[in-house]
């Protein structure tokens, strides 16, 4: 893929802009001050709307759902979570094959054959895989069994991995770090934008306070502030943002009026016996319910001002 | 006024408890095993409702709007809110007239005074009043001039002050500690249940994390957290939630969809001219848009299963 | 008491300094900028020392050492721990009299009586009182039964009580608040030293953070921090501060390498007995061990330069 | 290099340890409860003192002091640090060759050919050299030219860096997560254990809070806490721990107080002139002197009991 490329002024140096926008292959010249230059609302008005396509979309405009299993467990469990998002109209499938576990002893995931299987079936039905990469060396090796990268909350100041995905022509889905702030989250947003990648999502998930009774604290004040500073779309993922499972619908549709572009969450058939994070999943009834509740909320707000 | 008696069974004791349901004046036996007893769901099922007066309430099966400026400035600023609230059915109006501020160098309110015309100007247009008690000895002489008296963040574990409202016959909304738990906030609670006031109202009003680009973090996880585990009416104030004035009702909107019962937000005829808080207060367009849009949103949630 | 009386000129007003200069009263006239004035090092560059009397200093120049009980108990336990203090030549003693307790259902203190006979004792061994008020109302009732008034962490913003001893003639210790900042504190100093009471201790006692390992997060990076902002003396309390009775005694060292001039930290015969915060409080062989190695550890930094 | 063979016992699983016991190249065999097991005093109660070689040794009976820039910036700032230790008896060298930066448009460091020229001078003058690794596929490339690797705050968590550096015959210093607890900390180093690695070294650099006066918030509580967990040795960083000249050195001689076996800081011949971190840095006459500093409080501290 041919990389654009971007001029960005770091800096008092004083440069003729009119002399830049005479050479070959300059789309457009800005002058911006931010830290974050290419991903700022300053450098483009325009909110940015990524097209996955087969009519998927991500951006204002629509409301994107992402759902499905913490980790990919089997062929049999993929084939139940595609058809419930099958029969709920969601295109984008969510599902881990490598799991970063902080302890070293536990389930790590299928790996490579699994995100292939997971590919394959996803694809026969129409729909889109969102699955964490998680170092620089599987960047190539996923490329072709994925349609959006997601980098996890561990990883969101990666700057290698960043780098690496800069030069990759999916999109990519950034969490917030597990105590990153807002102006992180750009700053990891502007490595791959500025490495040539354009096709970015942005994730609130909650982060790490005092608080312990919910797993992180969902900062959905995070969500109209970042709407504001980036063009960028901007999702939620309550399913981590809060940690139990009763919680989860009201927080997603919460974030939904707060002025989320998506939900990002977890569902399995049986969350009792997922392999990861059941504590947090939704079952397919509770999961039917919660989307058609998300569609009727974000059709209120669009009639809303 | 005459204080009710709790039982409350606090360890292992072993207590008969047919032979203390015999004993005169007891209502009722309970045994719980939290920490807060009283004010726990286990303890009493049912959602509790304020009955304010005049067709007033506070809890499930209505929205509270709470709102007004951060300080009570002049008798001309009361009549302008006044006005606004009346036109918009808001029936709740909240001010200070002791303001506790950081530096000793600034504006400290009106005191006593304010509050006697505050209390007459607005009881004369069938609103009431809510404003801030700050320490012990103004419980009483604050007490004919409020309609709810309000427990400001720094005093969340003032437990003197706890106990004196829990003599008094008037409600009392506490809010959060500025790095409260929630479990702090259900003990405060406790505290003024316990000692016989059972009139209570809980306040999400943010915490202190590391994140800066707002004044607080919203924690909106608290709102259904705390539905679940208590029988009081729970309220956000996404003014001081966020801190900044164009992401209060996209907070407010996010925080009745998350379940609160109500909302407590500042408004002031000319924010850039308030004694205090401009930065995070509505004018009365905004405040009027916020209004409808929050019993849009209200209606939307009781629709949804 | 006869109060001093401060100019303190706050923005950008025009003052002629020297008209002020010869009215009658006025000692001394600073121009200062940042929030807290009057205990900035801008305004008093040398460091205050306090004198309790007796032979009895804090501040800069000796190392200042207040151990005691989390609550006064009994006549008995308040005979063990005094002895114990004669034995090591401590000349300060602690001991909570009102017991802010999280729980309504907890131990509250033994109250006035506790804190009359308390002070008779320790009078009659020539140590001093430091105890924790809680509100407005005792400062006066207390007034002549304290040497220090502690203000606790859950006070250092309440800003009535600061108000209220800022006109008595006695010293205050202000622990740093639960969540409170460094600047927070030093304008909580500022309360009270701009309503006449110059005779002021602060004291960094942990903060509320994600880790849970330990009680509180023990910021030692505030005490030379504090150091440099303030001429007033700074101390730690490493019991509240790491809340694990084996860690107490390498934290305080820590503290006073860091350039604390004090240590105030929990003793008591049978820590296992003890009403409240046994888990945090030395027995009196381990707190022996602790006064002398502190002595050691101020001495070398003493030499150190 | 051949690796050591664990076995780890999971949950609540019944073996027979006999039969195991006599398999060949079990060399003992060990029930432990915690999620760190390998790296739990409860497993090895002896402190783990790494051999550098050279009479270079990490862990407890002597304090290791490793200092130096903040990034290896040219042949001339490595001769003067490398002379500057050498005139202090200072063993061991940190310096970033590859630089994790927030922003993509700040100076990223000198890469491998600057790592491989910083080996040969250090080596030359018998000095170790302790840098940092950023990912998977540098752990080859650096091997021959690392004495210890580091992992830095943002990698804590990059369980993939960590098994990898799990085959490695070097040491591995291990700093804390940004918001990282103590528990994940020992978890990280137990992932790098169990792939074989023994040689480890824990470090303690400051973590995220509310507090904004210092760059982070020096947990010093977490020294004495991992000395008694771990068998581990357990260093300090105040140059990030604090992120102010200033105090760097009192927080260093504070933590070797809690009971550090080891203080990691910066040092440049002009701080205001480095690359990087210029602000925590050291020049080399404070070097010098809190290297003689920190000796005689490590020589006090050996002397308490």
């Amino acid at each position: 893929t041919q990389r654009a490329s971007y001029l960005v002024g770091i800096g008092k140096a004083e440069v003729d802009l009119r002399a830049i926008g005479q050479l070959p292959g300059i789309r457009d010249i800005h002058q911006v001050s931010d830290d974050y230059q290419l991903v700022s609302r300053k450098w483009r008005v325009k909110p940015t709307v990524l097209d996955l396509g087969d009519g998927v979309y991500i951006g204002e405009g629509s409301l994107s759902l992402v759902a499905g299993p913490c980790s990919i467990e089997s062929e049999e469990q993929m084939e139940k979570v595609l058809q419930h998002l099958l029969d709920n109209n969601v295109r984008l499938m969510r599902g881990g094959v490598f799991k970063p576990r902080s302890s070293p002893y536990s389930f790590r995931g299928l790996g490579m054959e699994g995100l292939k299987q997971f590919h394959q079936m996803a694809r026969a039905r129409g729909i889109k895989v969102v699955t964490e990469v998680m170092q620089v060396s599987q960047v190539e090796e996923m490329h072709d069994y994925v349609d959006v990268f997601q980098v996890g909350a561990r990883n969101t100041q990666n700057f290698n991995l960043l780098d690496a995905l800069g030069g990759v022509d999916k999109p990519v889905l950034i969490k917030r770090g597990i105590s990153g702030t807002i102006e992180e989250l750009l700053s990891s947003a502007e490595y791959v934008f500025s490495g040539g990648n354009e096709k970015l999502i942005l994730c609130e998930r909650g982060i790490r306070t005092f608080e312990t009774a919910s797993r992180n604290t969902l900062d959905l004040n995070a969500v109209p502030i970042l709407k504001e500073k980036t063009h960028l779309p901007v999702v939620v993922d309550p399913s981590h943002g809060i940690g139990i499972r009763d919680y989860v619908a009201p927080m997603a549709l919460a974030a939904v009026m707060a002025g989320a572009d998506g939900i990002l969450y977890e569902t399995h058939e049986k969350p009792e016996e997922a392999a990861s994070d059941g504590q947090q999943t939704l079952n397919f009834e509770e999961s039917a319910r919660l989307i058609q509740n998300l569609r009727r909320v974000y059709g209120l707000r669009k009639e809303l001002v």
